[in-house]
């Protein structure tokens, strides 16, 4: 017999998680669709060298083959060269697959390119530390061709804001930081290997300021004022715009002076103004969020989940000049990913966030017995043509079983067809036991208990 | 530089096609949960041994292997052997998900377990005839655990056709049939081979009655009466229960009398009454039904789209005794599955069913000069704090460039700050050309234009 069982880094979530799932992404959905993103979904796969163009995440790859294939295989090098570059593989984000798609439609497409995607994504790495194999990512991007303002670079975090400070999780914290800012603030020191500076800073959280220091030094050539100087940067937050001032009394005291450390502050200290009328203490400027990654050249953005800091960046995002390019036309973009399933991980697995039933249903209409079924189905007909969840009883059982099927569950009613003295129907709420007289055309539950609501534990 | 084109058999949708697929999407969850069916999710990937539990679908199957795994394999026929053990494959349907769903977490589950189901499913076929490789399908199925009463057989096409029949398409005819039917005027004819005479039924429409007059002569032994009878069976169709009593009749022409028959009648009847009540003329009972798999042992159900009858069912499945099995205990169900992706790609190529506009967007804020932007941002702010989805101009353009920005999308309406005489705000429906002025805490489009609308050409 096959497995089965559950396969390791491929989670499947009870369907009362999924109705969890579900009600996050409408509301992400509805989120993104009110401030005009567009959904889009592209194909689960790509072909093997665009997957690989990036180069540093050719081992995460999933290939994929036809069954028969495997007869027709036949392993000379030339020929498994010509099958790699055929290979189609899938997807392990959703950023390969936009800039494709941006290419591959720019002649129909409309830019500046808003759009949001939230798909399976697949990654071939060892499952451990709560990564999966395959999970969830929730985008949103803004694409440009040639150009795309800077107002984008404060649109995007305050959309993905908004968006996860509404969900019934803990509270979010975005962190948000300028690499101009920090590459003018280093320039502007005498360091010039701008990406080895941010490679080490990355690491401030994980070994702490000493060993940065020492690692600026003996990597970077900092001297031990620069590499000071830089950790002080570093150490900035702010919940204002008042950032900035911040910034500039640090520069005056390192003698530092830089125009990409004058744009990157102007940019920073806008998108702060922006953040203080709706997010206040959501939204702060955190200089020492550096993205690992080299692709990043603006704006960079990061996302706590307070309480759960350990988790690591929940959302994260940046600018980057070059999403795409066809020689002629390049893209530039800014986005921001949801690590969803890894989120949702950790929120079930601390019962942080539950159903408060395992299925839809609000009403089971008993069944007296078997021949009178029609009689029961009409009645769950009715409440469900006003909108009510309803189902009718798979048996004919005797009532204590009826409610029992509805109480395992988490059905908060039963309807009993014509159980009241006069021939009325009734309803018990099978919580408080109170049954009432009751009229298909008019009954209502209270809105609580109409569809399952989402709970979330403070 | 990597292939940026279509794959053949992975389609993908414009963003205003995604905008209709996922409002169809919407509808059928919306349908699927008021009846109480729970959403599962499964992961895409099923043990490759367990995808070809079925054997006929082997040459389908998506082979899954990491690319860093390349390098370690050997090819002897042992380890080989070893690798297809372990091997995972994408799910070509969303069944064989299920029955492995149910056996893992049996213990777990509350039978009857009714889920909804709508993933992708991947299949390695050669992409023709309007076949995808990457395709959506939404299923429904009832699971019981040792039984499954036949009710159930009655309420899922009943779901499925309520379901199908409030979207905006064309309008469908479910044909419903009952193996047992057919298995007992057969053998009451003193013909065996069920499974033959049923595929052969099958082909009735694809090759016409004579020459599956030959085929049951020549294949399963059948005389010239027998062959007539089978046809004349299969010639029956009916808007209501009478299709009972036009078989008794056909039986009594033929003198076949059988068990087997008189259950699958009552079946049949029972399931044309109830679909009588809500959807007559849409729910028809056809005897030519047969479905060529040999797993379904009650219902049989297929469905076409009035008017696109070429493409074959959009929807089709039935009742098998043994979805799966543990050894110990046997499970039964009754499902239907929606090709959705093969539905909307027809629907898609002839413009029958469109979206208002390309993107979510009802109001586009126009930016006076790039300085009063945050004006134009706190407007969209407070219409979408009243739901009403908008966003600003993504640039200061002279007005008739914001207005194009508008109109090349479909936006119905563009705002202007302070363009009324007395400084009120104005906005544009820009379809009319009316200008009139507007609140941004009161103003509201027509419901028709708040939200993109599915059209359907009739």
């Amino acid at each position: 017999m096959a497995r089965r069982t559950a396969i390791s880094g491929f989670p499947e979530w009870t369907s009362a998680q999924r109705m969890v799932e579900q009600n996050i992404i409408d509301q992400l959905r509805h989120v993104f669709e009110l401030h005009g993103y567009v959904p889009l979904e592209t194909r689960a796969v790509e072909p093997l060298e665009h997957l690989l163009s990036k180069g540093e995440t050719s081992k995460e790859v999933y290939l994929l083959r036809r069954l028969q294939e495997d007869g027709e295989q036949q392993d000379t090098e030339q020929r498994q060269a010509a099958a790699q570059r055929d290979q189609l593989g899938l997807h392990f984000d959703l950023t390969v697959p936009l800039a494709r798609y941006v290419l591959e439609n720019s002649g129909k497409l409309h830019f500046p390119f808003k759009r949001y995607q939230i798909q399976k994504v697949w990654r071939g790495e060892r499952p451990q530390d709560g990564r999966f194999r395959e999970f969830y990512q929730a985008d949103i991007d803004v694409v440009g061709a040639t150009t795309l303002p800077y107002h984008f670079e404060v649109e995007v975090p305050l959309v993905m804001a908004k968006a996860l400070a509404k969900l019934p999780i803990p509270p979010i914290k975005m962190r948000v930081n300028n690499r101009r800012v920090s590459e003018g603030f280093y320039r502007g020191l005498g360091l010039d290997d701008i990406q080895g500076v941010l490679r080490n800073i990355d690491k401030l959280a994980k070994i702490g300021p000493e060993k940065v220091v020492e690692l600026l030094k003996a990597e970077v050539g900092a001297s031990e004022t620069q590499a000071q100087a830089c950790l002080e940067l570093a150490r900035i937050t702010s919940e204002s715009a008042s950032v900035v001032d911040q910034v500039r009394e640090l520069a005056d005291k390192y003698d530092v002076s830089s125009e990409i450390l004058d744009i990157g502050l102007d940019e920073l200290g806008y998108l702060m103004d922006a953040a203080q009328d709706e997010l206040a203490g959501i939204v702060v400027a955190d200089l020492s969020v550096a993205r690992g990654l080299d692709y990043y050249t603006g704006s960079v953005y990061e996302t706590d989940l307070v309480g759960h800091e350990d988790l690591g960046s929940i959302c994260s995002g940046g600018r980057y000049d070059e999403l795409a390019s066809d020689g002629k036309t390049s893209y530039p973009g800014v986005g921001m990913s949801i690590g969803l399933s890894r989120l949702l991980s950790r929120l079930f697995a601390t019962d942080v966030v539950t159903s408060s039933r395992s299925v839809p249903t609000a009403v089971v209409v008993a069944v007296t017995n078997e021949e009178d079924r029609a009689m029961s189905n009409r009645i769950a007909t009715q409440l469900r043509e006003r909108d009510i969840p309803a189902e009718t009883s798979p048996t004919a059982a005797k009532f204590g079983k009826q409610i029992k099927y509805a109480d395992r569950r988490g059905i908060p009613f039963v309807w009993f067809v014509g159980a009241g003295d006069d021939g009325a129907d009734q309803v018990k709420d099978i919580r408080s036991g109170d049954q009432v007289d009751a009229d298909p055309a008019t009954w209502s539950p209270v809105a609580a208990d109409l569809w399952p609501t989402i709970n979330h534990a403070e």
